[in-house]
């Protein structure tokens, strides 16, 4: 194998299309945000994209079937020909710095091909604490994104100088170095899991700046299960603080109802 | 020297045989599982590939005599031509991500000259804890596999997403790409010292697979060794635990008698 | 995109110039020096270089605006003709060792095709204390350079080895190599912040060096801000300190008036 | 650059040399070993490798002039013919496990142009904790070399399994890959601080080897300089110690007089 592999399954039937890319990263809320808008579009998958520079090892579906590290990529055409849209999904990034780059140039050589003038690139934005409503935070490569994006409350100038590391800063970077341009639009997530809440708050931005509507159920849903697993971890790790005795236990109910 | 160095000693005779992999890895399970099969089958050894993708050192046996950092090729071909075997056994995997990859390729490649189609790839599961009876479990490129699997006890299905890291996961997955099969067996392992046992249990379920018989005497000799060591390092620990005051000392059997 | 993208602006007008280099490195010292001096001097950019050897990210601007990862030349003519100057400065080396090579053989490479046979590194020598009065280190490809320096009061013999890591150094090891020479000029800083006043103290030296008169006003009014960001800081650490009872207050001036 | 750059000074002068590598490593002693070997016998240097496998660094000398990393290749010639020899010696290896590979080769390839067969390479085997007679250990490629190395109580057969990492195993590894053949000379030595007196013990087991003789007179100045350093230091470790009430204070001569 060479360094990159790129099965097609298809022909994309798109035309100037915009690249839209979630692969994994803090909180996962690019690759959630991606997946969910090419889920609801019904996007077609029309390529995978194999590399020894992903990390080497294969993981176990739930089936015990192995799946590949690996880019998906997929199309959606829009109905009024206004605006199409591929998608790059996947369950890794690379595991070298060179790889980054070798792969960033991957993604933007297909996209090229098919026509990609600009990129919409999805992440996180960890703040180290749960944020019920994430605030969403915009980079871009040319200024005149800027006024749309904070019409829209994104988040753009900044006190000081930010980075966005892995593929989502660096498409962007060699993007504009080829003469295309984008953004990356960053939900606020506390990083300490996969974060659903920050995706669908991502994904409201994006959508709005795409044109396109889709249905928020699967993604709200996902966030309550979400927020139930951490409103439980919360909820243990209380008691084990208090049967530890490092902090008080509060009063059940009835011991309230007795001390009134 | 080139990225890889194939030393050939002789031409293999083989007829659409299976490889079975064994290198290093958690609990060296998959390496002594195979090299048992290899050795009891009296398997002969046909090439030794050498890598700079290896870790930039040599072995010295109890000889003196030094030992390459290398992988080793072996076939058996059955008598009744049924089912003819290569193995691919060494003391290293490679030290690098991309040098995993590389390696994986190049098994496969000396496979599949030799018309390999389906791949056993061997390896332990960390537990964490030092496990009796140790269960199989079992991963696959494809769905078909897994009837077989569950009707000899191995665990397919699982709660959440695995992984298997290494040459073992990606030869799986570098061979669906190339259009073969296989499927990898794990053999439930502390992960805190070489583990024979849990090999026993490995190869138990691949001989069935396979077809062929081989005397376990060895592999249960060397299991009640590593035993005994544990054992004896658990008595120690002990010890040393009682004397340093953390824990009481069991009375001697004096001492039960005296108190009976 | 290949290992190097060099995208050239224009055409630099230097005769003979000398390369002066700084990029970032301990206290930032090297960059905040050549940058000021390329600021100064109205040096003009002529190209920018991009490499996959760079970490893998983009910086974003207080702007929103994103700056990719690279390093920029500058060319300054003189107007007697006298010494020209070429300058490389940037937000970033590169990320692996392999890639340091590449990197400064790169600017060797542009640099020899201006015609550049003398080469000034610029960096902090870091001594984990605050310095108010920082001194200046030189080390040399050549014997020849040591008698000006001395005469300038840079330390150029010392007790033990030292050393010069990355691109600082290795222009000077790799242009003596083809046949160039230079010398590599290190301030004394801290290590714990930007140092625009260990910055002032190179560029004393350097623009001696070169003969050229710059205005130090911008760097000097840094300095005071870096100084009153550490006092600041220290400041903020003694009280907490205080609170925490790890040190005893200080009497206010009030307190001390009673007392006296 | 390309990878490697070999700067050739003179033809070396030789006759079936053997090669002997001293390159740095545990306590340094193979380089100390190789260099006093090469000083005494007043070998000459013929060429010295650069390599951007070697860390991106440069050396500043005690004299404010840089060094490069480098690999340097010396030569004698025996006055009788009978045993001309090679050094490689130098101030690093390479700075990844591919690089010591390339390394590794270079050395070979360098040395096969001058008709090298035999490899000796120097090292120290870390034991932890300070040794006044340190043991000579050998590894060998080839079983006939065994007998020699015992008659000269070099100790040969071990326990367990050992290793040899970094170029002075790698050359040994390559080399019987290639049909030449040598050995591994490694002097215990604490690992602590360089170490002339493992040095010495190697040396006198190489040069026996070698049928050649030279003084050793600056091997055990520097040895015994290194030890007063070290008794230097316990010295002020001790002294710390009792100041920190750590140890008892010993009674000074005047304070045993009294006693006494």
């Amino acid at each position: 194998m060479s360094e990159f592999i790129l099965k097609k399954f298809k022909e994309p039937e798109v035309k100037n299309p915009v690249l839209v890319e979630g692969l994994p990263g803090i909180g996962h809320v690019g690759r959630i945000a991606a997946k969910h808008l090419c889920n609801e579009l019904k996007a077609e998958k029309f390529a995978s994209l194999f590399s020894d520079t992903f990390p080497p090892q294969v993981l176990i579906k739930k089936s015990g079937i192995i799946q590949e590290m690996r880019n998906d990529f997929y199309y959606w055409s829009s109905e009024d020909g206004k605006r199409d849209i591929l998608f790059v999904v996947g369950n890794t990034q690379s595991s070298t710095p060179e790889g980054q780059y070798l792969l960033s140039n991957q993604i933007l050589d297909i996209s090229e091909k098919y026509g990609v003038k600009t990129i919409y690139t999805l992440g996180g934005l960890g703040v180290g604490r749960i944020v019920e409503k994430p605030k969403v935070y915009g980079a871009v490569t040319h200024e005149k994104f800027i006024p749309e994006l904070e019409k829209l409350d994104v988040i753009v100038r900044r006190d000081g100088m930010g980075q966005i590391i892995g593929v989502s800063g660096l498409l962007l970077g060699l993007a504009r170095i080829r003469g295309l341009e984008g953004m990356c639009l960053m939900g606020e997530t506390s990083g300490y899991y996969l974060d659903p809440n920050s995706a669908k708050a991502v994904l409201e931005i994006l959508t709005k700046l795409l044109g396109v509507t889709v249905d928020m159920g699967k993604l709200v849903e996902k966030a309550k299960a979400a927020e139930r697993r951490v409103a439980e971890a919360q909820k243990m790790e209380r008691k084990m603080m208090e049967d530890l005795g490092i902090i008080q236990k509060e009063p059940s109910e009835d011991q309230m109802r007795y001390i009134g």
